[in-house]
């Protein structure tokens, strides 16, 4: 046992396993075929799947426009008819992949600066209402005046201040009928090829009457509002009232290798803003305004509380990973022939 | 031979392989130094390389900020002169990372809320026009009446309503000319490693003039939107007639272990809205309108149908991956002193 | 040796290691647990944990909605008294993921479409001004008419053309004390796992007065613009001057075996745009206008060119990988009973 020799000594020897030659043609020629796949397989993936894979986790480029139809007329008590177009109710209006759709809204028009009371919080002395304060919350800077009529602070706003009771109904209720084409171009830019989730086949007269249908039209690039928030197992004039968020999934699951046909997009709907108590976090609104100026010159403005559903497009491309395939590689025990294999010891 | 003692017995049986120990101190030597390197490739990649590939995956930082540069003079037949500058024709105007260049447009001034005859859509009686019912690719809502002198339907809705033919030329050729500024900053966070594609040596003379170009200026960050266009094998006067969408790529192959300055963006450039027939899907174009009042408080407004180019920028950070790496060390067979130790055995 | 029987004939031989057989009870009960152990982790993660993997890698879902309160005051010594409300200040005002708040403006209000002196670029005679020629970071078409009193070029604009100065103060210092509520939902589509970056125990009152401090309060969504500057280690008012660009990073690190209430997210910040020569690439702007009509029809404008913040806010999931368990289970050495494993031999 020269191994004793000394530790040192025994860290330059060369451990090496002790191998088995079996002389037998048949698994012979099997262990050969069995090695040439394993290595097939290799560079097969080294140098195909994996660039396959660089492909499609860095470089797939996706470009997503929308488009809605649909007209509504409101009747506001206040403010009389109003008649809303795509140009009017989709925020912003040139085509996103992200857009928000007004479902409701509170219009205050005439706002002009100048000083009035707030509606927000509650005042009894001038105290409560120190000069230049900030309301955070509220719609403009104290003056530092207490107005005994309303109990509240008087402001240097825009004149009136925007009233916004907690919304009942929605005014667009007709939304739901509006429709969204949405186009979504693909490339894999390695492969130069590219891909369109509009129909290539498809007459012109089909996209102008087709809505999407997971069962019977599959391949339409139109989808009806009320069904997408339907999908995603929600009311749409439920929460029309007070807005909210959905997502609209686009899966393209490509194999590059097989027919330029079989690459079609999956859709699938779901709904962004889910909580558990939705108490605190529910829909979803802001404030824009439009400018006007009177004969003077002089400034005013209509803000708009909008209360409306944002939907999200969001573009998948394939995600198939070879590594999985390493491991089976790694888990083949070469079980066979085990007697022959085997010295038995008795260990102890 | 103890292990047929009873199967449940050799379950608990300990296998392992047979080693073979050469006392030599020059493979010794070897051997120590290939284990060291085998261990600190190990060390390195799963402490190292490992923490790169998840920043690279996960927490690659980037900002896209864009300015555009020009200034058009449209001359309409019908609405005489009008001067495009860039707050103007890019939409949305805030230098974002996708913005659109307005090339075309259509312009229906002076629009009211009222009652007009539709232009599409034919009627030949007040039976083809069901009041209330809403004109989904129409422009308002049928009050019922089919008006004889047009042979459309009545509808209430901002009037006149747009007359779109298709256009022909691009009314804002000057486009072509036109340059945007594309600042891009990328930071990998966890090494604190920052860059950006403005050249940092560049003089504030050098910005004011450079124009890219893959050969001359590779790292000048103006770029010509008619090059921009033809880069994609596209003509930009014909892609601005009815607009298009065009990708700009940024690669960033940056090994962070190398020089600073070796780190330096890769530009490629893609139409995205490309598809073999593309009758149906061509063009990009949405409508805004911008409101007013006259003096008397009634609201009126100037509708735009624009026609134009959305720019796409995407940007990529490196994307070498470590799991090959494994691979290769997996294939490590250990072909040395061969004979000395396989055992040879007549199988059969 | 019947291996030196001819090459040919050895490539048929199968080779396996050879193996030795421990009969000890206690040690084949270790090894047995350690296979079980083994095989349980592959089943484990090549059913579960992959699975995980790429729900992460390909399919996290994520929205995000922000809303800006707060209102500042300017005294523009030219224009007067200006009330700036998070409709206003807040571009574009739809809540979006990235977005932008003013700082600072320069208003060049009630421009007309006509004819008049440029402010950049010298001439000294008519031949200065070729007419026709688009001044690319100018403001109109040259007349072809150099005006002595200026030195500068007659140009077909909006005029009176904008004249801005480098801004020395930010007009909007107030913005500092402004608070961006940043809702984030994410969702793991194949568990149906979804997460708030709303506490969902808050109460609405802690939400109304809570800001968000790594410390006192890390889980409370709303950001006070100041502290969110002063995190990425710049300071709010000389960042307001000219403007900047800032990241919010939400990260989500679940494990998603474990308690749904352990699923938290991280918040880091970051500056975007930093060079090591930040002379040329500092600051962020861009132009817009609000656009009006005259009793008589005509148009005018006011044309703000704004300084300020944009705040880009990124979400990632998580983001652990399992390559590297399959190195730690390539590294076991089996390094038990060591001398009973290995037949010593003396090479050379």
């Amino acid at each position: 046992m020269a191994a004793r020799g000394g530790f040192f000594l025994s860290l330059l020897n060369y451990k090496t396993e002790k191998y088995v030659i079996a002389e037998n043609r048949k698994i012979g020629i099997l262990f050969r075929l069995y090695q040439l796949a394993v290595l097939g397989y290799i560079i097969g993936w080294v140098f195909v799947a994996k660039k396959g894979y660089q492909e499609k986790e860095e470089a797939i480029q996706t470009s997503v426009f929308t488009k809605l139809k649909g007209v509504a007329l409101t009747n506001d008590s206040n403010k009389g008819l109003h008649l809303w177009g795509a140009e009017d109710y989709v925020i912003p209006p040139n085509g996103e992949q992200v857009f928000f759709v007004v479902t409701n809204y509170i219009e205050t028009p005439n706002q002009r600066l100048g000083f009035c009371p707030e509606v927000n919080g509650r005042c009894t002395s001038d105290d409560d209402c120190e000069e230049g304060e900030t309301v955070i919350a509220g719609n403009g800077i104290k003056t530092g005046v207490c107005i005994n009529s309303t109990g509240t602070c008087e402001v240097h706003a825009w004149c009136p201040v925007e009233y916004s009771p907690r919304p009942q109904e929605p005014l667009l209720s007709a939304a739901e009928n509006f429709t969204v084409y949405i186009k979504n171009f693909i490339r894999f830019p390695n492969f130069n090829f590219f891909r369109s989730n509009v129909l290539e086949t498809a007459e012109a007269n089909y996209l102008k009457n087709c809505t999407y249908d997971s069962e019977t039209h599959p391949y339409c690039p139109i989808f009806h509002l009320g069904n997408l928030v339907s999908w995603t197992g929600s009311d749409f004039q439920e929460m029309a009232v007070k807005g909210g968020s959905v997502g609209i999934l686009i899966e393209w699951k490509c194999d590059l290798d097989k027919d330029y046909s079989l690459c079609n997009p999956q859709y699938s709907f779901t709904r962004l803003d889910i909580n558990i108590n939705n108490s605190v976090t529910s829909g979803y609104n802001f404030r824009y305004a439009k400018h006007f100026k009177d004969p003077k010159g002089e400034s005013f403005r209509t803000l708009y509380k909008v209360y409306g559903i944002r939907f999200d497009i969001m573009v998948n491309g394939q995600g198939a990973f070879a590594c999985d395939m390493i491991l089976l590689y790694m888990m083949n025990t070469s079980s066979f022939y085990r007697e022959r294999k085997f010295e038995i010891i008795n260990f102890k």
